[in-house]
């Protein structure tokens, strides 16, 4: 039960630090400091509840540890769950926030949710989103997976997991706003509606091919020290 | 004594650099140096002086750890008094430094106050204020007494503190300036006067809500690893 | 076998975050996402592979490693081999993502590729990019060779080499696009061609010139504690 | 020796990247680009030739070191005189890289030199020049001796200085352009002239002092955990 109530508070600090980010200051001053909120909230999350649960906060992480066989079906679900709960929860909070601000629109200000195609960032196609999605998300699996092996120094895998997935948002914001995590994507979607929710399965599908893909490799010793 | 200096001089580099940075700096290249100097002077005090008093900085930090059980009511109101002693140096010095620039004007340019509502940032009202200013600190203090409990990494607290609040920075600047520290926010209002004294109960009261509430949650067991 | 996968991924993840970022993002706000994109990305592949192979990803540091004595020539061919390989399927990855978007155009965009003169950067002649590159990849090799020695203390080398990185792109992206890397420079001018194909030869010469100094240096002990 | 060829090294990588993004990056997106170039440079000389020297890197440091009890004041001398030979090797080389660029004047563009007063960053006074430059390496100093001092957790020194430089800089770099450091103020200084060297002087007074302070507190035992 507390690993769901930190799985809960983990996703939920996510959203509301990158999506939070993403929605109240938008990209007047560029991708850095979305990218960095992202980043930072994985450090937030791990040093902070990260010895409960591991803060996968993340169903894609969850499958690639399923995949790599650290982590029990049973267990999965439960954690995708308390990721998507936390989520909705982190979204509905920057929901409440920016709906105290008397000119803030989202038809058209968004809130940070992600997509792809005309009218969306740099107006890149499906191709280049899945594209995008699945090789951000192997990399992002395969570096957790790594970082968190038996071998590993021994604290430092909260710095690194948050400093990739801030690299990972540096290369996506323009392409799908980098989503790289389902549950992430579902939050600000069920707010925004529209395009969000109808582009939403590509963020749901994409990561999780890519953290499985991370896992299988992982699990075949490829990506691993002592195998 | 050596605690009740080194929370004054630690709350004293907090104000120096952020204050500091929104006030000199000003948000002419957004958000982000403003939320790198926050962060990074929880860097400077926790290794700097953090062994000797442990670094809160911040009434709402101490009532997290006072409520956790962790700290004396004493010890409380001694660290209190000496966090709001150095935040009033800190901006006592940056006054100094601003009054140093012919065509500075705190009435136009204040002095990295907080505050909320129209003319304020991005207009947010009072509710907003209140909402992220809870959460955010609740936040905060829930990563502070997790990364500082006894089965944590040892060195790392600093560094995950410190970009936490990057973190916080990021989402909160626009809203109410981001305080989620009630000595931050005196220090500038003394200065500045007007309207940021007026508000000044909003982020007296909200970050030690936020602070007292992750307290108790970990008090309880909920956020901790070993209860 | 394993040793060559590691280095082809490795490489493969520092071509995808750093150009993927210069190439995607672009200069509108400044170098410093680029910056961190390419310094994160050496964090990514030191903690995630870097227990595999130790995470060279760059022919320039795999020499300054053979001339320090720490690596076979046979292993160094090896290495760089593989970092080439990886490089090319990066700047493959690329490729494919920005032409998924209507309006790119590598003539006019490029493809985050290196370079120097009129019409790249800020239009610095051969005499100053050869300076540049020289001297950068010393030092960047100086501070790999010194913080993976016997003595230094665990789990830092990664966040240490991966920020030199950052201060590294810092100084020259107005310079050459920063190289310090035949195999980040070999990736991207396979696919954007002409200058960036006559000026490769800086890119690959300096930076081993600058690696293997660094290595000689070590080897004779002047930039070693325990010598 | 060897402690005296590091300390050149050392100085010379932070003139090379600090003044290098200064001169050649400029402040076209901000002042966050420079302030972490000089942050990061410390980090690449702590933990790449740190052992051997300590990194001071700054006649600021040292004597804040020497104040300490922590050094003898012959091996002070040498530091010194090592760290300003290293400062003007690397201003030296920056002007090199900077004559390669047709377009630039050091007479306009100067070449990351400090300074204060009309015509230099937001045009503050020379009393709000003092100030800065000695209180902000008062704190600078003290965060060293402190994460340096036998107790510390191993390793986190070079981060911890290094993120505190950056802070440093968000505060001043447009008061003083940030000096805390006088090798880093006659460097570039012999290379631009003029204004630059006769304002030298109080980059020369005012983090010595500031330094001083830092340690003769220190030695006190005030900012020590163990005293």
């Amino acid at each position: 039960m507390k690993k769901f109530i930190a799985e809960v508070l983990g996703t939920f600090f996510l959203v509301f630090f990158g999506v939070g980010t993403a929605a109240i200051t938008g990209a007047e001053f560029g991708i850095l400091p979305i990218a960095t909120a992202f980043g930072l909230s994985i450090v937030a999350a791990a040093y902070g509840i990260g010895a409960i649960s591991g803060a996968h906060l993340n169903p894609a992480v969850s499958i690639g540890v399923l995949c790599a066989g650290r982590m029990s079906a049973g267990e999965f679900v439960q954690y995708v769950i308390a990721q998507v709960i936390g989520a909705i929860l982190g979204a509905f909070v920057i929901y409440l926030i920016v709906s105290g601000k008397s000119d803030y629109s989202i038809a058209t200000s968004g809130m940070g949710q992600n997509g792809y195609g005309p009218g969306y960032g740099g107006g890149y196609n499906l191709a280049a989103a899945l594209i995008f999605e699945v090789v951000a998300t192997f990399i992002f699996v395969t570096v957790i997976l790594g970082v968190t092996d038996k071998g590993a120094p021994v604290g430092f895998a909260g710095l690194a997991i948050g400093l990739t997935l801030t690299a990972v948002h540096l290369v996506g914001i323009n392409i799908t706003g980098t989503s790289v995590n389902p549950a992430r994507s579902i939050g600000p979607a069920l707010f925004v509606g529209g395009q969000a929710l109808s582009q939403l399965w590509v963020f749901i599908l994409a990561p999780l091919v890519g953290g499985a893909l991370a896992g299988i490799v992982n699990a075949a010793g490829l990506t691993r020290a002592d195998a």
